[in-house]
This record gives C-alpha cells, structure tokens and sequence, in this order.
C-alpha cells in the first residue's frame, strides 16, 4: 500500500492470450459427443510491476480471436479498474460477435459475445487486485459467507474410449448400470453428495430408467437430469410427472423461455436452465413467465465474477434459485468458479464441474474436490498458480490436435453419419 | 501489502458510533417541516493499524440504539469483510427493528432495519479498503465510469426562519414566485442543470403554477416534482395530465405499489419512487405492475453501496431508470452516495442532494458542486477526512438541542395545531 493510487506499477503492461488443448473423455450429450479434445484459452495479466493474474474461457477460433482483438486495449488500464475494462473491450468489438459454438446458448449478439470476452481479462485482474491486496479474489467480491463449495458428480453417458483410442479409465456408460458404475466411481473418488445426469443422448424412458437406477443404488443423493431441450413439450410433461419425487430439479428440458414456462406449469419438480436463460435481456421474459426456478449461472458467459453476483443477487430477489453451470475447464476456471460461489449467498445448489473429467491441467495447484466440496482458497488472488510447463505443453497439445472449434455433432457424425444435434427431438 | 491477507493490523479493533445535530432550514413538505436540527450518526471503525473509515446515517434514536448495539460486533473482522460484517449484525439484531422516523418508506421490518444499520458500517470498511489499498472508494466498486455526479437543485417550500429563529439567509418561498427565486439562487450558486420541487405542501394547483413558473424563468432546467404521495388517484391523473412536458419525472404522487401503478399507466411522463419501491422484496410487485419507471436509490436504506450497485443492475435489467434519493445529510454521505453514482453505470438522471441546506458537516473538505456536478475524487478512500473538532461541536450540539428523533408533523403543530400528515389528502 505504498504506491498512490493508480500508480505506474500496478497498471497492465501486457496481456498474453494462450489456447490450450487438453484429453477429454468421449461424452456424449444432445449435440454429439465430446471431441478428443478440448479447447480453451489461458489469459495472463501482467502488471509493470510484475505480478501475473490469470483468467480461463473458450477455446475455438472465432472467441479467440476477439480475446486476440480485446487483449492490447487493456494496457495502462489501473489493475482494479474493471468497469474501466469493460468500457474499452466494448468500444473495441463494438457490433463484433463469436458464435457459441456448442449452441447451447442460442444465437450470438453483441453483448452476449462482449461478456464472454470481458469475462477472463475481470477474473485476471481480481486474480491481480487480490495479489495486490494480500486478499484472495472472494474478499474483493464481499468476503465469504461459506467455508466450503460443493459440486454435484456430473455424469455423462459415454463409450470406452475415443474412436481409435485407448480405453481411458472410466469405462463405457451407456445403460443405467453404467451411470450407476460411473456414479459410484465418481463419489468413491471425490466425495460427491448429488449427481447430475447429461441426458439427451437416449429416448426418455431410458433415462427415466437411469434416474431410477441412480436414486436406488444411492438413494441418499439428489439427482438431477439434464436433456439440454432435446424433448418436446409433451414428452417433457410427461418425464416431469414420471420422475416426481426422484429429481431435485429438470434442466431444461425443452426449448425456449415460453416452452420452459409451459413445462413448469406443470412439472412436480424445479426446472432449471443454463440454456434459454443466459443473459440479463433474458431475465425480464423469464420471470414475467415463470421459465424456470433455478438459473444455473456461469460466469464464463454472464460477463464475469461481478457481473454473476449481480445475477445472484436478481435471483434472490425474484424468488430464482441458483446453481452453477459448468463445460470443460481447467484450474483457472475452477477457483474463479469457488471464489464466486464463496461470495454469493444466494447460491443455493451444488454447482457443476467437469474437473474430474480433465486429467490435465494448467495449475501447479488444482483446488482438489474432497468430501464432494472444494475448500475456499484464503491466499492472495484466486490462489492458483501457473504452470508455465504445462501451458507450453497444451499449447503445442492445441497446436498439433488441429481442433480450432468445438463440433460434438460433426464429431459424432465420424461415426454416426445420420446423426443431428436433438432438439425438442423426442 | 506487505501483510498477509486478514493481517492482524487490518482487523477491526474499535468502532465509534456519535450523534450529531446540524441547522437545518424550516423545509416544508407532506410529512410537517424540518425542525431547527437534522440528526445523523457518525460511524468511525478503526483498525488496529489505527486507519480510520468513515460513514454516516440517521440519527434518531432507535435506529441510534440499532448501530450502538450492531457497533461492538465489528470487533475482529478483517476489513475487507463487509459480507462477514453483514452476517454478524443480521446476527446480533436478529428481529430488532427502528422506525423510519420520518415515515416515508412505510412500515419498518427486521430486514430493512437489518439493511439501514449494515450500510454506514459498509460505508466505513469500504473507506478503509480503499485506504488500505491507494484507491478510492469506487475503484474497490469496479472503478468509475463517469467524472463528475450531477445533481439536482433541490427546491423547498420554506419559512425565512424558523420560528423565534433568525433568517436563514435563503429567504421565504410560498408561492411560484418564491420557489422561482430560490431556483434562481441556487443555480447561481451551485450551477445546477436540473431542479426537483419538493411538493405536497399546497394544493395541487399551486404547485402546479410552481413547475409552470419554474419552466417559463429556467426553459433549459429540467423539472421534477415530488408530492410524496399526498395526492389521491384522481389528482395524480389530472396533476400528470396537466403538467405533461412539463415534467422530467413525477415522484411518488400516490400512495402504494397499485396506486402508482395505476397512474403509470395513464401518465404522460415517468413515475419515480423513494416510497413505494424502498427494499428488494418491493421489486418483484413493482415490476409486475409497473409501479415506477424511475426508482431513487439511497444507499442508507438499501443496505449499502454494493446493494445499491445491484440494485442499479436490476433496475438497468428490468428496464427502469435510476435517480438517486436524499435526506439532510452531511459531507460523508455525500461522498459515498458520489462514488456509487461514479461505479453504476446505470445511473440515468441527476441525483437529488440536501447539500446546499447544510451549512455545517463534520468533514473537513466536503466535495464541492461545481456547476451542478460534484467531481468524482479519486484520492484514497472516500476521499473526505473527519474533522475532529466539527464532530465534537455537533455532538454537543446534539446534546443540547434536545430532539431525539425527526418529527416534522409535530414540529408544525407547533406552529399549524390542526396539521396531520398529508397521504393522499388532495
Ligand atoms: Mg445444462
Ligand atoms: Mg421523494
């Protein structure tokens, strides 16, 4: 605390943006499957004075290239000064959009583009201002208000291996007993208390079955199931009333805040989204007509750490539970992801992780889920450090795999030619 | 930052809690008039390194009782911790509740006594952050998005003096001709670029003829007028008939979330609220029927100045502008109600301020306003430093005057022994 404010050392002087491939299990969901790889980019903050913050989001071309566009105009910006940074990225990719390339979230926009670009860089610097502080990012947002944040085991239906590949430890999953096994692989290794199912991959009743199978074997943990809107209003009546009483909630299930609305009228459980919620336009319509009782946030795409505080807090306000959505990610993500969850009180779910997923990481020291929980890092920043080794490595790893862009469905094409991304399919 | 993160040095070691009386003009309005004294608290929290945050709130008693009560709680707390903070007063006052003396924002409740007691202590640990840090307030808010804060001139009906006082100097205004000099005045004065009539006093027409007058001698200044709700339906239709393009927003004309509700749908001009629109819980109601257009935020009553960030956010989602409300308040408040304005960017009208009627404060630098604009500071904490001696005189002030708590009703009975407050009396 010996500089003035804004003082030279502590402006940013260089932003490096890295893509990084790393090992992803072949998971299947309404999209297709999970390539062999998967991509995301590493940001590193410099400041003059030397201290390094970091942030993780997409991988595929076009968002790189607008983190690429966005990266130069944060120099000289103070490292605390993130609506400062938002302001600029915004004049920079003014009108600039980069499609979602899992679709997952609808179609782009400008502002649903800006605050996936504003995202990494807000997480960088908090990463930096608690550095500065001697704070961990959490106590920039507010401080904690629980010690520890817990995760739900997310289960995929999935082959053995990658096509060509070797078997990669998890085992085939493409029946109930194999979400069972795989259940019971998840939480014998992490500690996990509810599960979630991906669904959308096989016709309803299958995955009826799966529910059942996973409430029987381990009666004690929630269950949720996710069909990423891969059925009609009908078949989503009609797994809702099926399942009640099985599911702690239904991730949308079919498309579209007045498809949701419509299905929630009537379903005996919550149903949450991450996909027809997903931005703050969306709010106004969603709560006008009921869309859904729990929005899985993520600050990857809500426009950072900040940004998703704010949405917590409208969740709470309007009566909208709260839980975290998660793709495949690494170490970066993982404690933006804690620190977040650490500082909202209204989160009121287990979140969502890939981490048991991703074998590899760009972290020296991976927060490590026990007990089902990740414990809330007090070191300064986001308490993960760079292991410059690694990066170099997934990033040759990004270079030679020769994926620039996620494509579940083209993938599964490979070996399924007939097959299209299910939507309000079944 | 050499220390460590929760250094000891950074722990909360002594909270000072002091009453303070300051002169204050016989403004008139629907509740009564001012009495000869405002009443505010000055809240100092120290840490064991001996930095001292500011803040600053009402004065009556009981909610005076609340903070002294919260004060003792704080003891420990790193000063980042303003979640942590929260958690231990909703803690310590659990279910205690202070009236809102003046009676404008309804009903008390646990959780809004609960908001209001939070908010100084906030004020103050965000003062401290940002001592500790080199930065001013509204960076650790996400940094500024604006340099200057305008304000509006903020017009009262008025006596030239209290009764057996002397003149105060700014001179009677009873009719359109009195309120138009005094508006004359104080854009001389302070450069004011928009004027906000405090109304409710006479009947309807003659305020209207005050906003008429107003708009013939200031064509260029912006007007709003603001009853506080002592109109009923009825007159709120024909006021907002009658003065359409005359108005940049009319405030509270009527009591009530449905009453405002059902003037908004027939009003020329938007609704603005600091009455039926004063926690959270209120939102959801409001924006279902569109109650307000305009909602005036007040960090002493919403919990603070990152509620009253998400509050803006909120506001800025579900399509309803944002102004900024104010009581008799001294320089600190002033200055923590500057950098919320400085780090919201959904701030979309001039904010009212009782600054030009206070001529005492306990700060010795009050941020000035310049040509209707107070500059954001960007020196370390909020900017303003207590000025010892100041403090001591207003205690002793506080000491002598005798008033406990506001009661504008009962001070112009002494003068008007028939007056009872105005609700939806015209
Ligand atoms: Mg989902
Ligand atoms: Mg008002």
């Amino acid at each position: 605390m010996a500089e003035p404010a804004g003082a030279s050392r502590d402006r940013i002087d260089e932003v490096v943006v890295t893509p990084v491939a790393f090992a992803d299990p072949p998971l299947l969901n309404a999209a297709g499957v999970h390539q062999p790889y998967a991509l995301r980019s590493i940001v590193q903050v410099r400041t003059v004075s030397g201290l390094t913050g970091l942030g993780e989001t997409y991988g595929d071309a076009a968002h790189l290239g607008l983190l690429r566009r966005a990266a130069p105009a944060l120099r000289g910006l103070d490292l605390f000064d993130t609506n400062g940074m938002a302001v600029r990225l915004a004049a920079e990719l003014r009108g600039a959009e980069a499609p979602d390339a899992h679709g997952l979230t609808g179609a782009s926009s400008p502002s649903k583009s800006l605050a996936r670009v504003v995202s990494p860089f807000e997480v960088a610097m908090l990463d930096l201002a608690g550095q500065r502080t001697d704070r961990p990012v959490h106590a920039l947002l507010g401080g904690r208000v629980r010690d520890a944040i817990p995760f739900a085991a997310y289960l995929f239906y999935k082959w053995d291996r990658h096509p060509g590949g070797g078997p990669d430890g998890w085992g085939a999953a493409l029946d109930p007993d194999g979400i069972v096994a795989q259940a019971r692989a998840m939480v014998d290794r992490y500690g996990f208390r509810s599960l979630k199912l991906k669904g959308g991959v096989f016709e309803p009743d299958a995955e009826i079955a799966a529910v059942r199978a996973l409430r029987a074997a381990l009666p004690e943990l929630p269950v949720r199931l996710d069909p990423n809107a891969a059925w009609t209003l009908a078949t989503s009546h009609r797994v809702a009333r099926e399942l009640a009483g099985d599911l702690q909630y239904l991730e949308d299930p079919t498309p579209g805040r007045y498809g949701m609305a419509a299905v929630a009228a009537r379903a005996p459980m919550p149903l949450a989204t991450n996909m027809c919620v997903v931005a703050f336009d969306h709010l106004p319509e969603a709560v006008r007509l009921g869309s859904a009782q729990v929005i899985l946030a993520d600050h990857h795409y809500w426009g950072g750490l900040r940004a998703s505080i704010r949405l917590a807090a409208m969740c709470d306000v309007f009566g909208i539970g709260l839980s975290m959505h998660s793709n495949s990610h690494l170490g970066i993500s993982l404690a933006a992801m804690v620190h977040l969850a650490a500082a909202a009180p209204a989160l009121s779910y287990p979140c969502d992780t890939h981490a048991p997923w991703a074998v590899d990481d760009v972290v020296a020291n991976p927060l490590p889920i026990v007990d089902g929980s990740v414990a809330v890092p007090d070191a300064p920043g986001l308490g993960v450090t760079l292991d410059e080794a690694a990066l170099a490595r997934l990033h040759r790893q990004y270079l030679d795999c020769g994926i620039t862009r996620r494509d579940d469905a083209g993938y599964l094409r490979t070996v399924q030619p007939e097959f299209r991304k299910r939507v309000a399919a079944w």
